[in-house]
């Protein structure tokens, strides 16, 4: 799990929480008028933005990667196919069948290797996978993004209509002050939307995209090899160089010998 | 059609009813002034902004396309034009003759190969066909893109013009409650239709656009193959090739046999 | 002309006019001192912005250019200058002096082939010709678009002014309409100088500009290819490979023959 | 001098103290605490924004490069150069010596001619400063963008600090006059400094910028091309050449001869 | 140390402390409700955006090298690195361990040199620790720029909130001031947060990654040659052919001899 994703949501709701029992009860800031055009006015201008199958992909796949998080960094990764060419190579195709593998899309790959499929197979339903995968979180980071950017407007909408409302029945000037508390509570919601919720969370699944386009090309490139009974040193070395110069080292400090 | 430009469109009515039910009636909502000011303002300056031409194609194109989807996916049509290609095999241009086709620029390229036109002529009539709708349907796009840019401009504009109109004949301050609340709904109208409809639906057309670039080069190919009588397998095999790598292959889930 | 630029600007006075007159009369929305933050201050910003020369050939060429329009599309002249080439090649370059020829570039041109200028006379003068209108246009685009991007500041800094002195001298809260009204007058004029006005000019402008390049390098080889007494068919043929994809067909519909 | 630069401060000035004079006195207008947010502000954050040394070359080279213009076309400057060419070519380096030219970094550069240095010592110190021209002049542009851009923020600050101050100690709240307008004078200030001088000063230094690169390296290169003997109209041809088009030609109307 | 970050700094505190005692106490402008909304809100929104490793690393390295500086210029560096060549040339590498250097990037290249490690070693740790340090100082610049770009609509969250208390809660209109004070602080300290620290660290650290980009990268080349031991003149000809243009000559001014 991405800890941090859930840490900073809790962290914004413990700030927000306090600030709100700081001066004054929950209550005051529940508002279904505000809820409806937040929630309603982003819901709909998205709708009209994407076409509908992004929406139904991209929304829950981009809830879900921001909080799940590969446990591997790249580098353990390739040590990982390393070891399962070392096995493919000792033991046979076979060998692979009995390996436990936790990352789905590289046990998928190695199956395929176990069951004997051709590389052109292999290649074309793996690919396929990949790219469906990124296609998607893409378009779930572009959906949250555009969430994020029309929020703070129908916020703004939804203060104009409550000021508007206001005003109209306005008599006693001294009684304006709940009606402005209300309608100031669209605004407050909007911003609130944006900037602690979706433009972060788009933010981060930019970055799992980046990482992820690596990660399942370079285990593409693995299992390959792994079927061509490349020797694991050849694989090691040909999926360090296929790394972003970056990741190819470990991050401990070299010690001179 | 494009039912998500429909529900999107359908939603935001619904939410901003709601919204002004919720708190009064509609007619407090409806205000001559800011209907001018934002249709008229917006219009002008994009008469100002355009060439006459693009605004008479660039509008209804637009508007005509946010609603309308093809039905078929890339590959359901690489698919169709498979099997026209099988059909153009077995019985000859003439057996195109009878086939019926939903896609009003496939037909037309069909029924100019079942008609016996030479290679040139096809090609050149089919892409003056498809760059004229492009450059129509990306004027489209920057007209409402150009609108939803202008429209809060006008909004404020028609707010400054009412404040200024009640501030200058202000005598009591307790009676300004109604002229500020006309005055505001001039912003309101801005923000509606900028956020609620003209920026969602460039950015739908701008989609649009670009998926319509693809589909309508990959019929000219295919429609050229089979007047070359190429072979179906062939000519499947090139035009997936032509695909951008994410429609190369199928949703469908890949099961090893 | 460019009717479209004309019908702008006068359906945005309209609106205006009408706007102002529903709520009030015209006097009371001109104000020395809002036309001279708006005007004063921006032309004082343009000129510390641009050199002394850009000014002076940038602002009237822009003016005039934004409401003059080529009666011709680009291929149409390109089918007068293949009509040139054809009377050139009948008649010699002395019938080329009788012809009356709209486009004043073009003519120029025309005169210099039909009066025996060498190839590498007429390709220097036309080039310099060319080169120096292009520069002024874009100027006069520069400068429209940087009045329009400044004039809302002058707006807001005029509205500052103004209620830094109505707020000083207050004394009794209820005057405070009157003052209120001046001083947002500023903020107006600010904001329809750049969304009525500079704005959408130097978008047209800008529209304008791509295109004179293409027509005017197109009638330099026109001419050059003239002059070399080229065949009219191949004049054409040269000149419509030079357009961009979406100008090289005719709007019309092709009718299978 | 550049007039336009000169030209445009005074109008900003003169339309600022007409502004102010019309509805009050100078004196309302000066206050030091919103003298203090705005420079001082301003200039804290730039000084944490870049190394202390790019400050001292950058600002004053900035505001004296912005009130001079060199008094010469770069088409002058090539004939300047062609008849030192001729002087060198008729009289030899010696006669070079007697010339008085008026730009500085070309008498340099004669002067090194004339002095007999090699040619790559004068290439290393004519590049060395001209390189270390650009940079400080670019720094200077920079800057003055940098301070352009955060001085409205500091105006807010300064404005909310005044705020925050009248809104504590407020008791009588028809007394708010004159604070709020002390306050609003930080806004003034931020919007004025911003406007009406950093942002223009910065374009126009960043088209010095480009229009010095470019003359600076045609200097050096007809420079060493008169060090190394070469004819007059050789020098000339191959320095227009170097020119971007639009500065190839004169800017006066060809005349047929 | 870069006094330039500490004097901004330095300046910014001097000025708002002055700003502040100028029209009340220090007290007035201490909110906790404003520092939770400014510093929870940011920092929550920052965990859910980067992985919680680049947090770790990327504000303390951001921080401390924000107000460190290389004391020696990259013209000094190419000079220290070929007289540590002359000395491995004179004495052997052995001559190397007794040198002090003050940069530690440096000293570890030329203790790898004095070891006698071979070359492909010392240029995989000199790298990957080059890698591994411009990796965290991006990630600490981008952490900076994104607290900067979200603490102002913290603010302004935080102003919303307490205006809704206010609001809701008002009776006496009269007693509105000191709520509406507090209220602000909110949006003073996200303005102040992102304008006077976050935006110019984050720019300042930037240049200084494209300067250690430079360094780090020049030492090891020079390590290497040493290590090659070639000659002095060599290894200062091809690291000053290395530098960007500008950082090629001595700022001296040349005198011609």
């Amino acid at each position: 799990m991405d800890i941090a994703t859930g840490l900073g949501l809790l962290a914004g709701g413990v700030v927000l929480v306090s600030l709100i029992l700081m001066g004054g009860n929950l209550g005051m800031f529940a508002d279904t008028h505000a809820f409806i055009v937040i929630f309603g006015g982003s819901f709909s201008a998205t709708l009209i933005r994407f076409p509908l199958t992004s929406m139904f992909h991209g929304l829950p796949l981009g809830a879900r990667f921001a909080f799940t998080m590969r446990r591997t960094t790249q580098r353990e990764l390739v040590d990982e196919i390393a070891e399962l060419a070392e096995i493919a190579r000792k033991q046979g195709p076979i060998g692979l069948e009995k390996v436990e593998i936790e990352d789905p899309f590289l046990a998928k790959g190695i199956r395929y290797v176990a069951d004997g499929y051709d590389v052109s197979f292999i290649r074309d339903n793996l690919e396929r996978d990949r790219d469906n995968f990124l296609t998607h979180l893409d378009e779930g980071q572009k959906i949250y993004r555009a969430i994020g950017d029309c929020a703070p407007a129908f916020g703004m909408i939804g203060t104009l209509i409550g000021m508007v409302q206001m005003f109209a029945n306005m008599t006693d000037p001294s009684k304006l002050g709940p009606f402005m508390a209300t309608a100031l509570l669209a605004t407050l919601y909007g911003a609130l939307v944006a900037n602690l919720f979706c433009l972060p969370i788009a933010d981060k699944l930019h970055g799992k995209l980046l990482d992820e386009e690596t990660n399942r090309t370079l285990i593409i490139d693995g299992i390959l090899m792994i079927r061509d009974s490349k020797s694991p040193a050849l694989v090691r070395e040909m999926l360090l160089a296929y790394l972003p110069e970056k990741h190819r080292h470990e991050e401990g400090e070299p010690v001179p010998a």
